[in-house]
């Protein structure tokens, strides 16, 4: 389908490939914040800004901002963006299509001499994937009110956070909690595969999904593999076998319903691990995300008593699961949900409503203003690894649909 | 029960205590072979030997003997022993035991002024336990003509196996095949439960398990934990689960069988292991073991079939197992076994027959001579920990039990 769009396939294809192509051009998807790729990468960024016609500056949370001033002064900010930093080894849309989404709405502006009323940023977030630090959203928590005080003394390779932040132009001494920002919009690649196998354009986010991570340790007991008879075994290992079923079991159940649910057991470590002793002691992580807190709360339920009753039938111990970290879902705001369903009709794209089991800046956002934000497709789905792939084309039909929405906001 | 024995107990504990004082006082049970403490306790074990009235040697495939003319030459040697090394941490009893019995069979002859007409052997074999090396049973095999030519390169922190060999004392490019032993008896610790459980005194092996090691790899994929919906998943963990569960399930019904067949899931590791990201591979090593060999290729045909039904079930790929090393049954000598009831009988020790699910040296033995081999109970049928327990009165009562059986050999 060929569109007559106000934002160019081109230039954000530009953006994308020659962040990746400067960056690292043997291993082009690696800019974890902090590292000189990352800061290299940045200075184009921030030099692709000021192409566009926008000032640019270091925020005292490390985020880079282009701005441009509106007609009316006081109204308020409509900030567009994402981040520019990379999980280790991928992927090269993660992030940087939604700074470059961002920026084409900042040039489409430009190009057809439009000025809005607000004030507008495009936002680089500062650390948005686990950072060499072991935290994440470091830049949108940070002008959130919710970056963690303790956060700002971790260390990595004898560099606290704060200093390292210092480094980049931004000072965590500086009250930095925005209060100015009218809405924000956030585009990103959906990172799963339903946009792709609907064959749709758009997904209009309208919660992220609350994370909560919880530990279960199975205590068996070491015997020899050889010589203890199969009926005298503790084996951590099949009882947390049974317990992975359950999870996925519950995980599936729920999912069946309206809302968004997924769980998973991405960490799986056995102790001994030896060839001829029985496993003594698994412990497992689980990652489970909930669009609606009920949800959440429901699988908490069931795992407990789930976890009890195959403890009860292998007679292997299994202490009470451990939460140990529990974020509610963040719903995005409805009154730009609203306009960005309007926004999608106005520019023809194809699209659902869907929620973001992933985390993103948006979800910190939502704290301080109304924030929404839109998925677009990417290949099968993959995301966080060298394959991941997206289409210019699609993130400037994203684009367009950002733009039009930032243009109905701004006159709300 | 006080017993009139001609073995003491009371010996046994002075060895066995003494040995684990001098070797590591504040961690007394790691004498892995070919290390200082290793070779520290030998140095101890040869003066026991010696002070038994015993002429020792180290033998070319670096094995300490201690021997004793018999009245008779030219009928052969009749062999008791085991090993001193042990595992990493563990255990005080694992093959020290069984040198420790041996040597009071000579010190009880001694004691009482009786003379064999076959020469005898007291035998500490080199490395039963895998070593430092990688390999295990090196002395055993050594003097049996099955150490692979292989091993003699293979280098621990610089040193090859056979400098090794040679720095203990032995020479690995002499001739060491043994064709003169008449018969071979060894006494171990059960290292499982049933003797304890059972209230018996002695187990009469009826043959050691062949080991058989299978490793499955589940090729799941790699997606986001939090976006990937629960149906277009490829989990490598929850197939691997099924598997694991599979192979517990197939082992629990051969073990209703007659005879002994135990298969573990030892080792299990899952990449990439990251809390965020649904498992893309699973690597599984399973360890069987079976008294009888139709059991074993039974279970590898069930392993077989039900591998390849749970990937047609879950969707995930999983390549045929692949048998990594598979070894036969070894059934001791009919004979010998006959000897070590009748001795059991007139030793007044309540005893059972009973396969060796554990690989030991007697095994190697089995290839050139008449090999069988006695169990003593062992607490709640723990080994290769530091927890792992014996009781001197016991190996005292197995000790008499060869004693007995030694005599009647000696006579045949
Ligand atoms: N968007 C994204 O991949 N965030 C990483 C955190 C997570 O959702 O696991
Ligand atoms: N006896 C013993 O523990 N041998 C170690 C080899 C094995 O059976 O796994």
């Amino acid at each position: 389908m060929t569109r007559n769009l106000p934002t160019s396939a081109a230039r954000i294809d530009e953006d994308i490939s020659a962040l990746a192509d400067i960056t690292e051009p043997d291993r082009p998807y690696t800019r974890r914040a902090f590292t000189p790729m990352f800061l290299k990468g940045r200075e184009w960024v921030a030099q692709r800004f000021e192409a566009a016609g926008l000032t640019t500056h270091i925020d005292a949370a490390g985020n880079l901002i282009g701005s441009r001033k509106g007609r009316k002064p006081g109204l308020g900010t409509i900030m567009l963006g994402s981040h520019s930093d990379t999980v280790p080894e991928g992927g090269r849309y993660d992030g940087i299509a939604g700074v470059s989404a961002a920026l084409e709405v900042a040039r489409a502006l430009a190009d057809n001499g439009m000025e809005l009323d607000h004030d507008l940023e495009i936002i680089d977030f500062l650390a948005e994937e686990v950072s060499i630090f072991g935290v994440s959203c470091v830049g949108s928590r940070g002008i959130t009110g919710t970056r963690p005080e303790a956060w700002l003394d971790r260390q990595s390779e004898g560099v606290t956070l704060a200093n390292a932040i210092a480094e980049i132009g931004g000072n965590t001494a500086a009250q930095i909690t925005r209060n100015d920002i009218a809405a924000f919009l956030e585009l990103h690649i959906e990172q799963g595969p339903v946009l792709e196998s609907e064959n749709l354009d758009i997904g209009v986010v309208t919660a992220i999904a609350g994370i909560t991570r919880i530990e279960i340790v199975v205590e068996g007991r070491a015997d020899h593999a050889g010589t203890t008879p199969m009926g005298s075994r503790k084996d951590a290992l099949s009882t947390a076998a049974w317990i992975a079923l359950a999870v996925e079991r519950f995980a599936t159940d729920l999912a069946a319903g309206e809302f968004h649910f997924a769980a998973t057991v991405g960490e799986f470590r056995m102790e001994p691990n030896a060839a001829n002793v029985v496993p003594a002691r698994v412990t497992m992580l689980i990652d489970a995300r909930a669009e609606r807190r009920t949800d959440m709360e429901h699988f908490l339920a069931q795992l407990h008593d789930g976890v009890a009753g195959i403890a009860a039938q292998t007679g292997v111990t299994v202490p009470e699961p451990r939460v140990l970290s529990d974020n509610m879902p963040t719903p995005c705001d409805a009154g730009v949900l609203a306009s960005l369903d309007v926004a999608c009709d106005a520019t023809g794209a194809r699209h659902r409503r869907m929620a973001s089991g992933a985390g993103h800046d948006t979800a910190w956002m939502a704290r301080i203003t109304k924030a929404a934000m839109i998925f677009v497709p990417c290949v099968e789905g993959r995301s966080h690894t060298p394959e991941e792939s997206a289409n210019a084309e699609d993130i400037a039909l994203g684009a367009a649909v950002l733009l039009d929405a930032v243009r109905r906001l701004d006159k709300d």
